[in-house]
């Protein structure tokens, strides 16, 4: 058996989310799949993290095991040869050690979230941006960021579902930045809470749009209370854009 | 009666192109219902430019007359409304003299192109950008695009359909830059010769594969002859960025 890392890209409107389920087609079957018809080998494929359902990925990476001496180009041919039409892309394959474990190994994870900031409506970014009519005040929501980095008790910004072991995490950056009128959020850990960055981009906006100060994020940090924080960002507007080993 | 001009973003994959045809939808045709279904009047859509079937805008204007005395925001927002779903989009809308004309007023037009030079196929940008395989060399193709720049018969890059009265245009930049994975072409000009961005940048692309010397385009310019350029490049990589008054 040999390990394979596959980093990859995919549109997150079609698919149920990462994980397997029972009530439509997710990322994860369609690549479990894609390996059977490649090599006739059952297998399953390890994610970094799972995505929920309309979340976008650039950089995305699994692990999975093959009995089949397969090149890794071959492999990454192959699997997008049999993942049409789906709309992932196997971007790399590479043989990694036996004790590499795509989640588990993973030294961090970068999210950006993407906002445009105008009263109409989208013709080319729909289902891929958030679109806010409202004007937002970007430097606001900049402060305000800056005031969630560092290692804290995220239980605010926890969805109930989440599974994670401790609300602790240690934020490393989250920048926001406007050009034009597309305002990206950018937040990097070395692993997030179940919908964090959506709960935190939510309340972002809420200080953007003037509804709440700026020092209100501190205050719903130290709640530690999943109802002080605003709604989830919608998903279309977050991307997974690289797992960092 | 009152002139309009309108600011438009299409997504191009839907539509037969800009103007009217019997054997689908175009935007041209979208904008003169959603006029209609607005106040009732009957109006022809006078665009800058045509652009075909799969082509984007960002930045298309149009003028029309309306006997209604419609606040250009309300015409915005109500034209926005019936719009849909259509990925149409009326960025703005401003009452102009009764002189201006969309096509003949402009100045200037500016064209991107973006093409994405990797092996591995779309997830997210299916439609939106032209997908090359082979590795091209995006300092050959600025060289070259270089060499099109000015006053010059634009015949070896003019289709056979186009109705321009003289091949004679001055290409005022045409400019190549590569972000990662991205080539990104913008061009500007008074006006282009039907599908000469696209003429032009499927042979630049020759360039880029080294099939071609930089050379090659000063040759195919001078010979004023439609059969010595490259193909078109496909329409889907194509954006309308900005028509200036």
């Amino acid at each position: 058996m040999r390990r394979y890392k596959l980093t990859l890209e995919y549109d997150g409107t079609e698919f149920v989310g990462w994980q397997w389920q029972t009530n439509g087609y997710s990322v994860q079957q369609a690549l479990e799949e894609a390996v059977t018809a490649f090599c006739g080998e059952t297998v399953r494929v390890h994610g970094a993290g799972r995505t929920d359902a309309g979340v976008h990925a650039l950089g995305q990476t699994c692990h999975l095991d093959l009995a089949c001496d397969a090149a890794p180009e071959k492999l990454r041919d192959a699997m997008n040869a049999h993942l049409r039409p789906h709309r992932i892309s196997v971007l790399a394959a590479e043989i990694v050690p036996e004790d590499f474990d795509a989640r588990r190994s993973a030294t961090a994870r970068i999210y950006h979230y993407r906002i445009v900031n105008r009263r109409t409506p989208l013709a080319l970014d729909v289902n891929r941006v958030w679109q806010i009519s409202r004007a937002l005040d970007a430097e606001a929501m900049a402060r305000a960021a800056g005031r969630l980095v560092g290692h804290h008790d995220f239980s605010s910004f926890r969805a109930s579902a989440c599974q994670a072991p401790s609300p602790m995490k240690t934020l490393e950056s989250f920048e926001v930045a406007r050009l034009e009128a597309e305002i990206r959020l950018t937040a990097r850990a070395g692993s997030f809470l179940h919908r964090q960055v959506r709960a935190m981009v939510g309340s972002l906006v809420l200080v953007g749009e003037g509804r709440w100060p700026e020092s209100e994020i501190s205050g719903v940090l130290a709640a530690r209370d999943r109802r002080r924080a605003g709604p989830n960002a919608p998903p279309w507007g977050l991307y997974l854009e690289a797992v960092l080993y």
